[in-house]
């Protein structure tokens, strides 16, 4: 498993018992981010037993309160816990201002290095790469300046296979790295030693793309473009597209076109309105047009393989 | 039932799991208000049923993010829910700055007055006053600029003994309002009857006294003397009274010797530190010192007849 998604929280903002704002960890590739933050997001993490040491990178769409509010108080915890290590914190500008008054208000003590990066372009671009992953933004459409995120393992090395390796005495440990890197191998006869017969490939590497909030958003299409899995914002059915379209939302029906074109593997729905007592509606009316649609709750856990 | 204190969150800043920030309910003589607003004050609201439409006036401590960090999720979800009445937030002075720019940044629409009351005073002071309510502040000491808040009915009017004023048939509607008042009755033959033989005495008015977060800070007695129910932080116990003087916070016993002193009927322990598993242990230690003492748990309401 490479891809594991935990949903933190998944409502909208409107008031309810048991409604968590927008929330989620993403586990790719042996890296750990949370993406958005909620009011009660560290509580979440708590719950869902995600380890605060583990979190080097948090991501935020836009500055509404359902999606960033929480932030201030998981950085809080951070400098209680005594973190040392230094976290990056990506979203739109002005968060760096709005998160260092309120610290400073607080008198909240970090050890820890907190380094903003500030959004403002409205290209998808990329914002994070380590050895293991990119980050790239894409742009969304809403009532604020917002940004989903599209994040990609980088190919994985090949393996060697080991058995075929072994039918060519010639070949040593010398070699290994030149094979892994997909390097064809010469014998000394001259003859050549394809590197496919030589290595296992590795699995495809594995995407996320997290959209919300936004409006119903044909451009988003070409970036997201095969992802292995999609979190796309629902918050009203059809028959509010109405709304949907005044709010600058989009309806279960928009985020399955939006899964269906952009040839996705798995649609993950979710910032459900106060409105619907039953989300399962959500899932009824998406998976009319994209039938691999599934419904985040606090909790659920998404995976790919 | 004239006071009746809910607790909506009663822990300290630590992360644990089930363990939310400071945050209280009073209801008071027919008002209404919130003391301290930690994060997710806005949700435990809704779990225990405070209707968001009774909160005209909320009283925020200090600025540590525990006792505060709610607020901004709670006015954003007053305009969701489209407030109209004005609200008055009291609290250390750059409240307003701080939570304004974070309602401007999150382009949180209100179509309500928002009335900031900024405090810096370092002696208790009348904050507030209508027809049934006096509130002053108790100025406490901790690491930034607090203070705990007294609630103190005012004085009911007298209720007519009908059953002693029907001796009376001289006595007519048209006195009732002086009765009421407090008058004495003069008959025409001269004769004096006392007020007190008209009127039922009225219920003594009832007071509450909230005091977190603070160290043991004796200065405070002659404002709470003889509340009917006080709230006291106990962040520590004794084994750990050194660590109490150096972050400024209180044992359990210190918390019962002011309750003690100050001759309280009631003590509410809170604001407990996550180290300890047992919180029984808190009112077992201060028990010994002050026998009516309780434990803040949240959803737990406590009443004073």
């Amino acid at each position: 498993m490479s891809l594991r998604l935990t949903i933190l929280g998944c409502h909208s903002a409107t008031p309810r018992v048991n409604a968590f704002p927008t929330s989620q960890y993403l586990e790719i590739n042996d890296r750990h981010f949370i993406i958005d933050c909620g009011e009660g997001t560290q509580r979440q993490m708590r719950k869902y037993k995600v380890g605060f040491s583990r979190i080097n990178h948090i991501f935020i769409s836009h500055l509404h309160g359902d999606h960033f509010y929480g932030l201030v108080g998981l950085l809080s915890t951070f400098g209680i816990l005594n973190r040392e290590k230094e976290l990056h914190v990506f979203g739109p500008k002005g968060i760096k201002e709005a998160t260092e008054m309120l610290l400073r208000i607080s008198q909240s003590h970090a050890n820890f290095e907190l380094i903003f990066h500030e959004l403002s372009s409205k290209k998808s671009e990329l914002i994070f790469e380590d050895e293991k992953v990119f980050v790239h933004t894409i742009p969304l459409n809403h009532r604020v300046y917002t940004n989903g995120y599209l994040f990609k393992e980088k190919e994985k090395p090949k393996k060697l296979h080991i058995k075929n390796i072994e039918n060519y005495p010639e070949i040593g440990k010398a070699d290994y790295l030149n094979i892994k890197a997909g390097k064809d191998i010469v014998l000394e006869s001259g003859e050549i030693i394809f590197n496919d017969e030589l290595t296992i490939a590795s699995e495809p590497p594995k995407s996320f793309a997290y959209c919300s909030d936004t409006c119903f958003l044909p451009t988003i299409i070409p970036i997201i473009k095969n992802a292995d899995l999609l979190y796309h914002e629902a918050t009203f059915l059809s028959d509010k597209e109405d709304l949907a379209e005044k709010t600058m939302h989009s309806t279960a029906a928009q985020a399955a076109t939006i899964a269906k074109e952009a040839n996705v593997k798995k649609l993950v729905l979710g910032h459900y309105s106060g409105r619907y007592d039953d989300i399962q509606l959500f899932k009824n009316e998406a998976e009319i047009i994209f039938k691999n649609t599934l419904l985040a709750e606090p909790g659920i856990i998404f995976e790919a393989y």
